[in-house]
This record gives structure tokens, C-alpha cells and sequence, in this order.
């Protein structure tokens, strides 16, 4: 018999050479029909795979990213064996899961593939599929795997096979198709229930474009029709809310070629969002004790050689400048100079918790390949703050930064979240990991009491922390569906004593403080590319560049709607006067375009009645009300910061 | 009989020869009295040498930058005088006049001066003042000055007569004193009439550590004892006040080895400064039609070579970054990337004037020698902006931007300002200054009709103009009477021209815009160094880092001195409460030692009748108020941004 334990800690015993499905099962049939594979001694195995040792075990489904990419690689393999039956002599290279779905890379020879030909492709995987054909692992040899390709006369995978020892070579077959393959893979086919194959394009072998160009298959699939028609309708809706499109017709921001790849110039309507975000977070900050810093973008090489950031995270920072017979490097990140702060005056008990917040602007290295929008950019203008505190303030410190997370999910109508928590390996302290395991226990304990308590959605992840400590990543989920991962809570025992951070406790010793890094709101350019498709561009009055638009019906009534305008700014509104010679209807259809919150109509009546006809973006006529009436409402509006 | 152009463009006929000193005497006695120099054709004379040509003009006295250094500069002579006369053999490398008076290098031989001997040195100086000695220029060729030091033995003078053409050689002669110098120097040694040593150093010849060190004296000379005395006592009042020391001591800034020289790290209390003071801007901004814009902070090389700044700018700028097969620079001002947000959108009349603010961070390299406190930096925080106008629109804009200074003068209590007009020069259009003499005297008479118009002193200076346009230096002195010169703003018709800007006029024509360069409140570094300086600390209520300091006279009060520095602080007022267990004295003394504002003692009686005992620093006891009426009475003082 071996022991299984389960993620909730319990212990059970099963006969050696038992298998995921068979201990899904002994729970219940309904979740058996859901396992797509397992996660066996940290490692995500087959479902089929006779478990021949004791082993920490959990059943992934749908709902787990590993059982997701098991499902989509799975898919992948589906895939070939359909390219397979109608292009005979197809060569195939590498077929991994992806964000949204798999993607296989193909040589089909002489023959071609278009995207009408992924019509048929498709049904082709639909009519396998329906066989419910098992995946099977086999162990084989190198000798006889390098055997079994030269035999097919395919270099691909005898290229692959080169990298690889004897004894860690598997095969997997589903129907008629075989693979080299480490899997794992789902059961079978037939838990495939909805594939939509989405683009082909070519891509270069290994990536090099001296090298041939293959085909490369898109594809998505999902366990039911369902999932897969709101997947499309997701994909459909975030094609309108794409920030790339909204941010150059709203005026959010440009870039330039002279400036370079990467790098955002943030136009005056993307600068009133910052601003706001940023007043945000300072009032937000400053009723949490932060004290606020300002520092360079630049420092010297022995500031990253002690961080430790040099030469590990080298590839991510910007080339050095040389000056002075020194090594300059733009920072990637805060923390080096926030620990220069703290630094700089000497500390007691006194003056922890210590925290200092800063929206500090980084550079990161980025290949330019990957520069996407928003989303992926070389400069980045960060939440930041850092917390030094004692040990016994740690888990009040860490669920007020919880707290934090939590009243800005709130405040943006973020419903859907989940806390990622990486912790440390025990097996590779004093490797991978700060060589601390009492320090690595308590940490991880006390974030993990602190996310219990406060009843927030999280998983736990061993292996992935960061150097230094415990980390927490933060997903969120736009309005449509989206899933983006925005911030990062990180414990860190290491750079305090790195960067030799002291202060002095209660009893006159020198005691080395925890530091807490933070950045809720992420960075300026990635949380309001998630704005610009979360609020599908009707950003809350509060966010909105321009709030108030005052809409004369003719020129008659210009100087009425500038003084109703006027009276606004003072009141701190955004508020412009559209005083084109236009019709009526064309400024409101511009307004709307342009996505104002409020348009105020004024005519004969309103002036004379110092009233104003307010229409609301998306809703239309709200009825005619005085100036006062509609300014208090608003400054309230914007005061509460208003979903809408 | 030759033509004298005076300043305000009347022309005078005097003998061909005649001098500055009769000129200045043929309008008024008490006038020559005051001559140092003269400027004539633009370059600065001695007031005794004959002028044989027709001439612009003008007298220059000790109100006069150039007159003030020519009177130092012959008082570098008069100590050389002196020296010579106390350590016979001597010699002399170059003795120039600067920021504050003059020094001498020279070379002693064997012997030495110490600070006691300065004070000799002094009196002899002030002796042969007394003698009233002619300063007397003689042209020499280079045969005989190389023959008269060889003579002497005298290595320094030769060395320099290695550099100068036969023809552009003159000695000047007072007294027992003769020195190869290409002048000018005041009439005579009697206008010295107050002398101070001030300091001796060391210094390498020609600043190479590898040479002899030769003994620099620093002296500072007035026209009077008053004069005098009064800078000396500014002196001793600014080492007080200086910035270094104080931004140590009030945890305004800090810099860091591993950070860089000349990098500030802005602590907390000057991080609440720097924000009050883009407060400031921002809300004069919004207010004047500005719109905030954020861009990068480097840029790739083609942007500077388009701007001009690569190559002629370059020594002023970091090395770059080379990556992807590309240079990247760190931005030295904001303007090119401001161009690039002009440019992102079409504009047209109806957009014009675009005013885009930023406070943008810029990297200039100094040489490490040169870096100083918070004066002399290398990363500088900008209160830049750039309009965007017609030509029509430009006295307008101009005058407002003038408006901004004034209005900033007044609220910081600046009384001493001017202006220092600088204008192109006509001979060298198209080398130095772009070529477009209408639209130099165009927006240099507007420039200076608004200077005119709203009474603002300032002097008009040939030749110093921006390559592309006239260019205002705003030069403020501090409470203690200490020069600084602060912000720039600039007329540019240059770089719409390299950057292809346009806007679609009126008659739906191409045109190009103006731009005005601006920058009332420099940068934060420089401004918070003077601020420090010119408040003595002593910083408005609005500026200070806290602002208000509750004081419990023991334990038992300081959950009622908590609850009025929460109610404080829930009106924006950044208040604290020393909790301390310490005698009330000793919290006083602390609280005024940190320079905060207001001190709030509270006891017994002031708990039970919900009041406070209020102290102003530096003033004492203000009387015993109620919470609600200090309250009041402190957020009017920081709305109104009081002086005090």
C-alpha cells in the first residue's frame, strides 16, 4: 500500500500502481468524469499513471491552469493526428499549450494550408475526437525512438531527440497518432467537446529566420460548447475594447519611433487617468502611514551588484551608461533606492513599521518582439512601496496591504480575483531559496493566516516564490472575462541584509527588519490598458479626461454655456463648451464618440432658467435641472469615485 | 568727430579718441565717479581708452555684472601688487573674478601664507588703494612681453604667451604692478574702498593634479565699507542657512555612493515639499489652459539629432545606451518629446494655443567637481511646459506666462527679480541664430512691449539669445540678499521647423507654430535649495513637512492629543503627536529644532474644555483656542498659502 495525502492534508492508502482516475473515482464518479490529470509530489502526471509511491497528490480539473495545458496539449496532439490523416508525409515540431488555447508547428511539405482548409480541419479533429481514444504513455528507448523517426524520415523530432538522455523518452499514442512527447495528457479524446481552430500563420524552425518557415495551427478548446461560444463572444467584445485602438482615439497615448519601442508618451487625456489613479492611491496611501519618496532613474553598477540584481536579472535591465569610470543602469526597479532611504537616517523601534511609497518609473528590457500595447512596454510607472517592519508587525502590516488590494478591487469593480501565493521549495534552500526555513515557515504561515482570514479566493503554488520570500500575484478579471495578472505583494527577508538595514529594537540591539513590497495598482501602463477594455472605455466619472461637455444648441447661447462651464472648473469638474458652429445632433453624436460622461444641452429655456438639459453617455436624456442641482450631484459623483 | 549710440538710441557726437570716462563725465560728474568700464560694439573697455570709431554704448557701473567683474578683476591686480611687494620673486598663473569676488593663483617659491598672513596682506592692499593708481594699458608685441618675463623668469606668463598672436598683446601697469592681461580694469586702484580676504588654498596648475600646486587667495572688493559689511553678514547668515546642512538635518534629501554623485534621493519631509509645490503648479497650470502630459525618459539618438542637441550638446548629456543596434539617450530637457505629443494628433486653429506641462525629469552630466548640494545636479525635476502658438496669439501667451512669475514671486515672497532679456545678434544670423530677422525683431520687440507693459525690471543683453529665439533668464535674489538665477523662458521659432510641426489654419493652410519654452519654478532641485535658503528653514505653513506638532504634557493626554491630530489631519493638515515620555520643555525644544510650524500643548484643561495651548515657531505662546477655531485658522493660512 502507498499514502496518498490530499491538499486538505488528509491521508489516504491505496495499492501501489493506482492512478489518478482510480483515486478520483474511490471520491466520487462525477469528479472522475472531470480529472483531466494530476498534480503527483509537485509534479502534474497522467491521470493513467500507475502511482507506485507514497506521494502529496491533487486531482486537476478544468478549474487548474496545469489541467487546462493538459487539456490544450492534449488538444494539440488531436490536432496532428487529424493534419495527419489528410496530409500524409506531414513532419511535425513542437505543440504546446498557450494563454488561449495550443498551437502545433508543422513542415507539410509541398502541400499548402489555408484558412478555409481549418474549416475542415476542424471537423476532421470533431469526427477523432468523438472516438474517445485513450492517450497513451509508453517508456521507450532512446535507441529505438531515434530509430522509430529515422524509420518516418522526420528530422524534426530526430532534432529534438538530440537533447535528449535515454531513459526520460516517452511516446504517446492517441488513435493513429503518435508522438515524442513528455506529456502528460488528459485520459482521452472524448473530453474534448468544442474546438475552434483560429488562425494559421508561418513561423520560423527554432524561431530563426535563417531557418526554414513551418505552419503553425492556432487552436482553442474547451470541455463544453458553452465555454467555447463565451470564449468567442469574450474574444469578439475584446477586439471593440482593444486599448491599443481606444488609446489613440481617445487621446490616451501615442509612441514614436524616434522615442522608441516601448515606450509610452502619455498624451493629456491618458494624463488626467494617471493623475487620478495616482491621487488615488496617495490618499489611499496616506491614511495607511506611507510617507512618500522621490528618486533617481538611475545608479550606479555596485548598487545592482549588491541587490544581487547583476548580473542575475541582467537581461531584463537596460545596457549600462559609462561615465566617470562607472557603470550606470536606468532601475528596473524601487527597491534598491527605497532601501538607500531608509538607509539614510538611522532607525529605532520607534520609527517602524517604515513605509515609503513611490510612483517610481522603471526600465526593463524587453525583446521587442514582445513589446504589446499597454500591456508589455520598457517603461513602467509603478505603484510602489516598501514596508520595513518587525517581525510582530509583519501580519498586520501584510492584511493592510491585503486590505489595500481589496478596497481597489472594490473601487474598480474588479468581482473576479484570485491571490497566487509561491512559496518555497524545501529542497532547494540555499539555492533557489534564502536559506531561512524558520523564517520561510513563519512568513508563509502568517500570509496565509492573513488570507484566510480575510476570506480572499487563493491557491497556493510551492516552488515559485521569489529569492527572498514569500510572493503574492494578483489576477484579476476584466468586465469581459480576461484574465490579467496586475500586482505583486512580496515578503523579503534577504535585502535587508544585502543592503546591511538595520534598526534598533526595544531592548538597544540591532535587529534586522522584514520588508514588504507592494505595487496594488500594478503599473500606470498595464492597469490602464485593463481599464481602458474593463470599463469598455466609459470610464467612471471620475477617470474620465473630460467630464462635462456643455453643448450650446446654437451661438447664441456660447456665452451661457461657458459661464455654466466655468462655474464647474471651480468646482474642480472637467468640463469643456463645444462652441462649433454645429447642429445640436452632431455635437451630441461627437460627444458621445468621444465617450463624456455628461453632455449638458443649453437652449433659450435653460438659459433663462439657469438650468441645463443633462444626458448621461449611454443612457441619454436625464432631464432638464438647475446648474446647482447637477454640480452637486456630480462633485458627489466623482468624490465617491462611482462605478457610474 | 565719431558717432556714440547710448542705450536709449540717442546718438552723440564726441571727438575722435574721446573716452568712456568723458563721456560719462560730459553728462555728469557724480556719473564718472561710478564708471568701472564701458561697454562699446558689445565689448567690454577699459573706461580710459580711446574710442576712434562710431560705437553702441554703454556705461557700465557696479549695478552692472560686467562692471562688477571688471572691479574684481583689477582687485586680483591690486593683491597681486601687494604680494609682490611682500614676497619679492613671486609669480603669477591667472587671476579671474568670479561668483563673488576674485582670486589670484600664484607661485611662492619657498615660501609659504597662512591665514593669518591674509590679514597683512589686507592692509597693504588697502594702502596702495589709498595711492589712487592709474590701471594703464599698453599694447606689446609678442617679442618684448616674451623678452620682459624671460627676464623676469617667470614660467606661468610665458607659458600663457605661448597662446596669444603678436597684435592682441597688452600689459596693464598700476603701481609698482605689471601684468600681462588682456584687461579691461577700472580707472584707477582709489574706487577700491572695502577689502576682504577671504580664504587660501591649494590649487594644481592648470587644475592637473600632476602639476605644482600653486597657492589660490580668494578676495572680495566694494565700491564701499557698507557694501561690505553687508555681504559678509550675508555670508555668515547663508552658512546658516545652507541647504546642504539644513536638507541633512530636516530629512529633506539625501545622496547615496552607490546611487551616484550628483543624484538625489528626496526623503520624505522634501518629497512633501516637492508635492506642494507641483500642487501649486499644477493648479496654476490647469487654471491658465495647460494640459499635463508624461513622457520617458530617454529617447533614441535620431530624436536629438533632429533637435540639434546631438552633437552640440552632447558633453551635457549621459552616454548613451546601446541596444537593439540603437543608441538611447536620457532626456537632457523635455522638449523634443513634447514636440512628438504636438504631433501625435492633426491640429488645427481651433487647438492653438496647446500648452502641455510637465514636470519632467531630466539628466544633464556636470563634471563631479561641479556638482553642488541641491544647486548642481544631475538628475533635475523640470517645471517644464511648451506652447504652441500663432504669431497672433503669441504676446499673449507671452504676457501670461509672465503673469506666472509675478504671481509665483508674490507667493514666495520674492521681492528682488529681474529679468535678463537676451537678444540675438544681427551679424551673426544664420552661424549662432537661426536666419529669420523679421521674426527676431518681431518677438523680440513683443518680448520686450510685455516686459515694458507690465513693468517687470529687467536689461536687455545683446548676443546671448537661444539659437532659436530671444530668451528671458530670471535671475531672484533670496531674503538674505544671495543671487540665484532660477527658470528660463524662451522664444523658439527652431524647433517646429526640425520637427515639421504644423497646424491647419484659418484659411486651411499649413503653418507653423511658435513655441514658448517655460519654466517659472526651475527645477525642484534648485528651488527647494533657495527656498531653504530664503525662508531660513522657517518654510509657510503650506510647505512644511509637518505642520502641526500636538504635545501632551504627559501619557495621560495623549489619547486626547491623538484625537486632535486626527480631526487635524482629516482637514488635509499634516499634524503629529509626539508621544514621547519626555518633559514638555524638552518637546518643545525638539518641535522647534525641527522648525514645525505649530506646537499644540495640551494638559489637563485643555482636554476637558476640548482647546489647545498653541505655539508658533519662533514667535511662542499664541494663547489657548479651541480645536475648531485653530482648525479654521490653520487651513486658511495653507489655502491662502500665507507667508506666515
Amino acid at each position: 500500500m502507498i499514502k496518498i495525502t490530499l491538499p486538505d492534508g488528509a491521508v489516504r492508502e491505496y495499492e501501489k500502481g493506482t492512478t489518478a482516475l482510480d483515486i478520483a473515482k474511490s471520491i466520487s464518479e462525477g469528479l472522475a468524469r472531470k480529472v483531466l490529470a494530476a498534480s503527483v509530489n509537485g509534479q502534474v502526471w497522467d491521470a493513467t499513471r500507475p502511482i507506485n509511491e507514497d506521494a502529496t497528490f491533487k486531482l486537476l480539473t478544468w478549474n487548474d491552469t496545469d489541467g487546462k495545458n493538459t487539456f490544450w496539449h492534449s488538444s494539440a496532439h488531436l490536432m496532428a493526428e487529424a493534419v495527419e490523416s489528410m496530409y500524409p508525409g506531414v513532419k511535425f515540431w513542437v505543440g504546446p499549450p498557450v494563454e488561449n488555447g495550443f498551437y502545433y508547428d508543422m513542415d507539410l511539405g509541398d502541400k499548402k494550408m489555408s484558412e478555409e482548409d481549418l474549416v475542415v480541419l476542424e471537423k476532421k479533429m470533431n469526427e477523432l475526437a468523438k472516438k474517445n481514444s485513450q492517450y497513451v504513455r509508453k517508456e521507450i528507448s532512446k535507441a529505438d525512438a531515434v530509430q522509430y523517426f529515422t524509420e518516418k524520415g522526420d528530422e524534426y523530432k530526430l532534432d529534438l531527440l538530440g537533447n535528449l538522455q535515454d531513459g526520460e523518452i516517452t511516446f504517446y499514442t492517441q488513435g493513429e497518432f503518435t508522438d515524442l512527447c513528455r506529456g502528460p495528457h488528459i485520459p482521452n479524446t472524448g473530453l474534448i467537446k468544442a474546438i475552434k481552430l483560429m488562425s494559421i500563420a508561418g513561423a520560423y524552425w527554432k524561431g530563426d529566420e535563417k531557418n526554414k518557415q513551418l505552419t503553425r495551427v492556432y487552436g482553442v478548446t474547451f470541455p463544453s460548447q458553452k465555454e467555447l461560444d463565451e470564449h468567442l463572444a469574450m474574444l469578439e467584445e475584446a477586439k471593440k475594447r482593444d486599448h491599443r485602438k481606444l488609446g489613440k482615439e481617445l487621446g490616451i497615448y501615442t509612441m514614436d519611433d524616434d522615442v522608441g519601442p516601448g515606450l509610452i508618451l502619455w498624451m493629456p487625456n491618458g494624463t488626467v487617468i494617471i493623475e487620478e489613479l495616482e491621487k488615488l492611491a496617495k490618499e489611499t496611501e496616506l491614511a495607511g502611514g506611507y510617507k512618500r519618496v522621490v528618486t533617481p532613474h538611475i545608479a550606479k553598477e555596485s548598487m545592482y551588484l549588491t541587490s544581487g540584481h547583476l548580473p542575475y536579472y541582467a537581461d531584463s535591465m537596460f545596457p549600462p551608461m559609462e561615465m566617470d569610470g562607472e557603470k550606470y543602469y536606468l532601475k528596473a526597479m524601487n527597491c534598491p533606492h527605497h532601501h538607500k532611504i531608509f538607509d539614510a537616517e538611522p532607525k529605532s523601534y520607534r520609527d517602524m513599521p517604515y513605509r515609503i511609497a513611490e510612483y517610481g518609473t522603471c526600465y526593463r528590457y524587453e525583446q521587442s518582439g514582445e513589446l504589446f500595447g499597454l500591456m508589455r512596454v520598457r517603461c513602467l510607472h509603478m505603484n510602489d512601496a516598501h514596508i520595513y517592519c518587525t517581525k510582530e508587525q509583519f501580519a498586520q502590516e501584510f492584511k493592510a496591504v491585503n486590505d489595500m488590494y481589496l478596497k481597489y478591487f472594490k473601487i474598480f469593480g474588479i468581482d473576479k480575483y484570485v491571490m497566487r501565493l509561491s512559496l518555497h521549495d524545501p529542497e532547494k534552500l540555499g539555492q533557489k531559496y534564502v536559506n531561512e526555513p524558520a523564517l520561510w515557515l513563519e512568513t508563509e504561515d502568517l500570509v496565509r493566516k492573513v488570507l484566510i482570514e480575510t476570506g480572499v479566493p487563493f491557491v497556493e503554488v510551492k516552488g515559485e516564490g521569489a529569492f527572498y520570500g514569500p510572493k503574492i500575484d494578483v489576477q484579476i478579471w476584466s468586465a469581459i472575462g480576461r484574465e490579467f495578472t496586475l500586482a505583486t505583494n512580496q515578503v523579503d527577508f534577504a535585502q535587508s541584509r544585502s543592503f546591511n538595514l538595520s534598526f534598533t529594537n526595544q531592548n538597544n540591539e540591532r535587529e534586522i527588519p522584514l520588508i514588504i513590497h507592494r505595487a496594488p495598482l500594478g503599473t500606470h501602463e498595464r492597469f490602464i490598458g485593463f481599464l481602458l477594455e474593463h470599463y469598455a472605455v466609459k470610464l467612471p466619472l471620475w477617470l474620465a479626461p473630460v467630464q462635462v461637455k456643455v453643448l450650446p444648441i446654437s451661438d447664441k447661447f456660447i456665452d451661457y454655456a461657458k459661464s455654466v462651464s466655468d462655474k464647474l472648473k471651480k468646482a474642480d469638474i472637467r468640463a469643456e463648451v463645444d462652441d462649433r458652429n454645429e447642429k445640436i445632433g452632431k455635437k451630441i453624436r461627437d460627444t458621445e464618440l468621444m465617450k463624456v460622461p455628461y453632455m449638458l444641452v443649453v437652449g433659450e429655456k435653460e438659459m433663462n432658467e439657469n438650468k441645463v438639459a443633462v444626458r448621461r453617455q449611454g443612457k441619454g436624456d436625464l432631464g432638464v435641472k438647475s446648474v446647482d442641482e447637477f454640480l452637486v450631484e456630480a462633485v458627489e459623483e466623482i468624490k465617491e469615485r462611482k462605478a457610474e
